[in-house]
């Protein structure tokens, strides 16, 4: 294995050695330098990770303030991020973390045509994976019913920061008809209405929000979410609220105050009756689940080419989450695939249920 | 000043003393061995701290579990805690932390019969302040429409740990015409219904719960809140939340969901609307008032005997709060008392705000 620079991470302990089947590569548990936390090195090439992306939580002053220049609006879809890439003959996908993900790499076949990294082999596709048929998060967007999809939304080369211009990339995706993010043009930063119009669109479809990009040479970006984004999240979560950190929910209410009001929001009262349903449901079901059968979790089905794959999936899991948090349920071939179904414990909340539920006492 | 076994904490830097007028006293700042935080040693006298008691999130499993004898049921009021005791020829007001409070300690006078305290002079009277003129919280009963009253809730010797049988402090309360916190009886831990309905009753009635106290030598204590007053704590503060840890309020959301599904609440979509209202309601004030005066503040109104000690109090709170964050707009005289008006500044809501009102950037 060759020596990048990235190797000089190692002695500052923000990089570490991972295995992955017959493969052995390095992985920034940190930023370093330019190269951002979850950059890889495999098989000598260096896999930038993607950065994480400022947010506005106000449209105006945020797009005045953001952009000196023309930017394209794009879907943000409400998955988990991947970067695809080829590696030796096969396409492997890693996580935003730069561990190598065996349900995304299990599937990319179905996910997308990937010809384009034959044919250009030191490509990256950038990508969301969604739906409710994936391992890691609980919440997925209501416009996907079953199972997995990928939308690409940027492509890198290897060995390269940064990304391919927006025409460069779209050309590319017509090309091998790959499944993107939807874009929703080239705006200026006075265009404040379209985009108000466009994000009240979007709440009501029940899509995340958007990333905006500058089209220009520092190809500056930023992101917003919409209010129908902030009370989902609160909803899909709220039954395992001890085991995320408490500021997750507090950010999510402000976003979304913030959001509104801007907005000029008409619905108010609806919304009032949303996000405080948001919470209380979600924790009525916790209290139900722990009432019944003493523990709070969530059962996912994930579908696999190779059932190999699955077992690795369950191996990570119980790296990342807690050996004893992630428990299989079954792995059984139906159809062209094999289901696996697993649960993943909340433990926070199965604890703190259990013991204010049996009469328990806390002090705060 | 004579010692203490108190002392013996300043080694362990869980002491430190602390001036006030002419006196120089001990004050625990953290728990020491038997002693709360809070408790003090001043003129040779041991006052012991008001420890925090534990609280239940579930009525039927958390009587059974709590209490092995009858207990006493009072009302807990939504106001700030103080210790009144005679030292010398004064009677002082020392608040939780065992500071001495100088707007207590100035109407001390107003708020009760203080010759309690000359014919027991080893007395402490444990009281909670409640009221729109306080100077310490934002909230306050809604039944407290102006200024501030007092409610005794138990009482202590000096020198001594542990509080005053009942029927002892209730004979004193009768005799001096002490204002107390009601007593709602006492009751066994079987009799769920009985305290389901009375939580039901405080909640209508904008209470903020109970202290059950245990009728025997142990004397164990805890406490349960309304829903009444999980939903209004949310409201009165969300408009500075970064200036709280976010597990306020997200804890409070517990407490309800927990509350309202033990009581099988009915009202559940009311509750569902105040609960969203409470969140943003009170953040689109804050809102309004980051744009409208580029910052977030909230202005209290007290009144005082003796301005030395509205002084007194502003320059306790820059101490407590920081020394920019409290601003006097006036102290004046108005009638039979001097009205002090001063604003305390929420410093991380005006900076985050302004930040975002201004199209700035958030990572997360």
């Amino acid at each position: 294995m060759s020596v990048s620079p990235l190797h000089e991470a190692i002695p500052h302990n923000k990089a570490r050695y991972e295995d992955y089947e017959h493969w052995q590569f390095l992985r920034l548990t940190d930023k370093f330098h330019e190269a951002p936390r979850g950059s890889v090195v495999i098989h000598g090439k260096v896999i930038y990770g993607y950065p994480s992306i400022g947010r506005i939580l106000r449209l105006e002053t945020g797009l005045k303030h953001q952009f000196h220049a023309p930017f394209w609006v794009e879907e943000k879809v409400d998955g988990y991020n991947v970067r695809l890439a080829r590696v030796g003959d096969q396409v492997l996908a890693f996580s935003r973390g730069g561990f190598i993900c065996p349900f995304t790499t299990d599937r990319a076949p179905d996910l997308a045509e990937l010809r384009i990294l034959e044919e250009h082999p030191d490509l990256v596709l950038c990508a969301e994976v969604a739906g409710p048929g994936q391992p890691y998060i609980s919440g997925h967007p209501p416009y996907i019913r079953e199972d997995v999809q990928l939308f690409v939304f940027d492509m890198m080369r290897m060995g390269q920061a940064g990304y391919l211009p927006q025409p460069e990339k779209q050309a590319l995706v017509r090309q091998y008809a790959l499944p993107a993010v939807q874009c929703y043009g080239r705006h200026t930063p006075d265009q404040v209405s379209e985009l108000r119009a466009l994000m009240a669109r979007l709440a009501e479809e029940g899509r995340e929000g958007v990333v905006m990009k500058e089209d220009s040479d520092r190809d500056h970006r930023t992101k917003l979410v919409t209010s129908y984004s902030c009370v989902d999240d609160i909803r899909g979560t709220v039954d395992h609220l001890r085991d995320l950190p408490a500021e997750y929910f507090v950010g999510r209410v402000l976003r979304l105050a913030l959001f509104l009001e801007e907005q000029g929001e008409a619905q108010l009262d609806d919304v009032r009756r949303q996000l405080g349903s948001a919470f209380l449901d979600g924790l009525y079901r916790a209290i139900e689940q722990s009432k019944q059968e003493q523990r709070v979790y969530h059962t996912h089905r994930c579908l696999f080419r190779d059932p190999e794959n699955a077992k690795r999936l369950l191996k990570h899991m119980k790296r990342t989450t807690g050996h004893a948090h992630v428990a299989q349920r079954r792995l059984e071939k139906e159809g062209d695939y094999y289901v696996l179904e697993f649960d993943k414990l909340h433990a926070a909340m199965t604890g703190l249920l259990g013991h204010v539920l049996g009469g328990g006492l806390v002090f705060d």
